[in-house]
């Protein structure tokens, strides 16, 4: 069984594993597509994210779909066959966090390509049954299900932002985040819904995927005082204080994007308007319902997918070398 | 009558003013005690807080106690003789903020001492009985009475950080701000609560006023992921870095702390472990409760008051050098 | 000017009344249309609900209409002209529930059709400017405009509620009030709905308006454990204990029916289930929103007229006979 | 190792056991002492508690305290010698419930001493050490540290309903659980508690217990409107409609009480005061904090423990008498 390794910076290589024993609780996954994240390029260009370094070589790649070969002896919900997604990170269950229905604050969780548990550029996978999913029906293209993670983002962030029926929203960034917190916030009927960018072929994708308004921030003014609520999908600190402004008293900001570790804040604005920050990591308790939203949006998501390679090692360094300088790529697709 | 202008920067003024007239729902106060705020001292020295600009002679002061001289034809709920206290503020009630209770971000608000919206260093004051409050029996001396206003803010801001029952709390800043917010964490049921500042003499003021632990930050290190939540009640940012570190993943901060305009935040560090930032401005509905509050904890709160002045121009002057530059002062109350 | 009083159960009559005057932060407003509304009836036939009985001859009708023909010297937001609604209470914005921000449960609140509060089956009304509200320019049909009324019912149990994002919900009565759930529901994002009722006729036009099931309770079985919250619009206290049967565990039911005033409740598997019960009285802060929920749902709404009269004595007459004794009626609409 | 059986209704049998196995993650507990709960006696007068039936001899018991004998290989947290008490479930942490945090809802749920699963009064026991608990070193007395169950049921009730600081409460019953509520809000800040029952003799102990006000519902009234919240522990309708009146509009009532599985309650008043109904069953998260609550009432909670028993086919018998029987039994406790 064939598996790609970030070596080191800038190098991938491949190498051959053994086909991995199925847990009696577990499925084993034959993997048909994996998603180029933004994660991965950083670790093959940087080396590392934050307090997570590379120190031996790792398998990369999280955003994956797949179809189950094997079933362990205590598997009740699947059959080989079936068509699945798995949510990359499994928890302990028994910290503070996981009890407190948290899990994706779980200090123990392995998450798959985060030094050092390995990812999914890898031909087959057994895995924990309880963290993985059927793929409907109705959605039949795997590169397409393994949005189900990005859109995973989108949906936790606007879980924890509470929109209210009617309000009004401003989503600050256009990339994929940006694109599912857009698709989230339509889905819990929000209404006139603004996406803010600096790049226009990005603002014209987010006005097909159902953007109300665009704003092009380098050129246009967003008006003061507007929005109920917004998202920060940048990691650019001019967003955050972009934001302050437009959004009304008493609003909130949901804080998805990493940017710089040190960001320069207009924090008094912040206090005098009362505009709560909710920060959102990963998400947990998505799966099953972003499986639905998966769906109900295929015809929008599926025109994100930009680029297809196969899984080999050329393939995969192709991919990442789109994913990383081709201003037209959207999401990239491993095929297996 | 009586008033002291801040003419403009440095620089008062006493004044003679015509009697004010008692409106039909309005009561007459006739002034006890007015202490002095970071915020009065900020304008005297600077002649503007933001976007608050003193442009015309503005009277300061608006953390009063007085008594009732006079009460218009409709009002019911007093009587000449009531020692109360004024909530410093009066919104319009009609704005979207304010029809959802979220009085404190009303833009129409005439809230005392803001440009360009008088305070109270004045003999009398007419004002609408809405926001006057009898002072409890226990609590006899007037300059005491003028804490229910700071303490407002830090009742205020405990209440919208929610505490949950036997929650650990940390408060930056050992101020007076931060020592409501101590008084109040304690009333809500907080344990263990730490109080960081940079000077001992407050620390040991916040041990007296009843910190679990005290923390110099200039000599000692905070234990990460220690606490369920924190205040900010300094407005420096280096605060901001040392809270992400020592508030458990999942947990929030409450933000009072005004300071530099633009901040610098570790924000990657608030995303990674979902500290919600919930800042908090003025307050709205605390005065009923503030003022047994202020009873509960009497013995304490006579403490911070460290300098009275008499109500003269010389006393104001003398009191806001206090409260500006003697390393002593706490609360610095005028008396009439 | 014409009004209809009830002077005594079962007996209208037409006064002619002086043309009121308009205060200065008041409107003058021609009325249009006056929807006829299960409580008005409830008077009619029984001179009194609950505490509120009619002592002295009363306007009936708060489901209004109109368009604006005077305006108030110190009045800004509204011209002669203007098409507008009426909120039927204006709330007292001094006491401890108004401060809060939750005014539908202000006690001196004066709410249209409410003994002894006159409502507005009468030619024209003086009302303050803060509770009047533009018809967006879509919604050209008086009547139809009549019910952001009951519209604002079911939206202020949902924002109650607090659907999140995919949730699926039950609806126990297809009156008007179900309807307007079934609106506010699938608008706030909730998947798969399913109406419960008893009545075919109803359940048909649910389906019509959008429910994605629809239930007979009389003939078929609602699966257990199934929903995640729930709405009980009817007042019928078997309708509690089918909710808590199929109604997930941590789930939640909005409580809006009013029948009689004792109710027999399967309390132990509220307790066992941990359904919390959230009561909806009225509403507050909807009219901004419920007129665009308005011009999103017109076609649908207006299907629910099913009846019109003048406004005359006997046309009001022949309204409350219609109401009260015709099964096919869902609102009837008096026409000015 | 000896066990207590419940055979048949009234009917208790001693039975010699094998010694348990200690599993890998397990502790092994020799039990020193069991509280006898409600539950308990229920079982045993009435063979039944709702849909738990007992179809098999069962050990009863689910409240107790023990030390250490053995640890499994894989145990970290605990050594022998260790004084601990059992959380008495073990949730799945697979199921929706476990997943979002709220375990105690968990339908897969191990649960002392409910059909068909076993109790504690039994001389050892082995158990999974994620739901085992150190007994504060300041807490020496076991029989104490057993009453850390019910403690958790008050410390949920009021987690669930969540005090602001300074709100006033109303608590209907002065059994072992209203005290416990009692106990839990006085800690978590709540002003001016009022417990209501009908004997004086439990309202006598609720005084001790530092109630503030004590009211006899047999002889005195209850004013209106005056409570922010209460909790209703004692399962009977008439403190529904008791509650409702006396409760605040817009307030609400935590459901914890158990009675008749139909009640009469009067709705209609919910809804019009938007009383919201909070139901809390057992406890989830509870025990970490709830030893503190021990630790820092044990002077209250002792007096409470008005009985104590060697742990005995007899001794248990006469526990069950007791608690069943004895009008001055608040806590019967069988030790080992």
């Amino acid at each position: 069984m064939k598996a790609i390794y970030l070596d080191k910076i800038n190098t991938f290589s491949e190498k051959e594993l053994a086909k991995p024993e199925c847990g009696e609780r577990q499925v084993l996954v034959r993997m048909k597509a994996v998603g180029v994240c933004g994660s991965d390029v950083h670790y093959w260009k940087n080396g590392r994210i934050g307090q997570f370094v590379v120190e031996e070589p790792l398998i990369l790649g999280h955003e994956c779909s797949g179809v189950i070969t094997d079933v362990g002896e205590k598997v009740s919900k699947f059959a080989v066959g079936d068509r699945v997604v798995l949510e990359p990170g499994i928890p302990c269950m028994k910290c503070e966090h996981c009890l407190k229905g948290r899990y994706n604050l779980c200090q123990n969780i392995v998450f798959f390509a985060t030094p050092p548990d390995d990812g999914v550029l890898v031909e087959e996978i057994a895995y924990d049954e309880d963290y993985v999913f059927k793929i409907p029906d109705e959605v039949t293209d795997y590169g397409l299900a393994t949005m189900a993670e990005p859109l995973s983002v989108g949906l936790f962030a606007t879980q924890r932002i509470k929109p209210a029926l009617g309000e009004k929203a401003i989503i600050f960034g256009a990339g994929i985040i940006g694109i599912t917190c857009l698709l989230a916030a339509k889905a819990a009927g929000c209404k006139d819904i603004t996406v803010a960018d600096i790049r226009d072929d990005r603002l014209a994708c987010a006005k097909e995927m159902g953007a109300d308004q665009v704003v092009n921030t380098m050129k246009d003014q967003i008006p003061d005082n507007t929005f109920d609520f917004g998202y920060e999908a940048t990691g650019a600190d001019a967003c955050y204080n972009l934001a302050v402004k437009c959004i009304k008293p008493g609003g909130r900001i949901a804080m998805i994007g990493m940017g710089p570790e040190i960001q320069k804040v207009d924090m008094v604005d912040y206090v005098c308007k009362e505009i709560t920050i909710v920060p959102s990591f990963r998400y947990s308790n998505t799966y099953p319902l972003v499986l639905d939203l998966l769906k109900d949006n295929q015809e929008k998501l599926k025109q994100l997918i930009t680029h297809c390679v196969p899984f080999s090692l050329e393939g995969v360094e192709e991919a990442f070398h789109i994913a990383s300088e081709d201003p037209s790529a959207v999401k990239v697709v491993v095929e297996f």
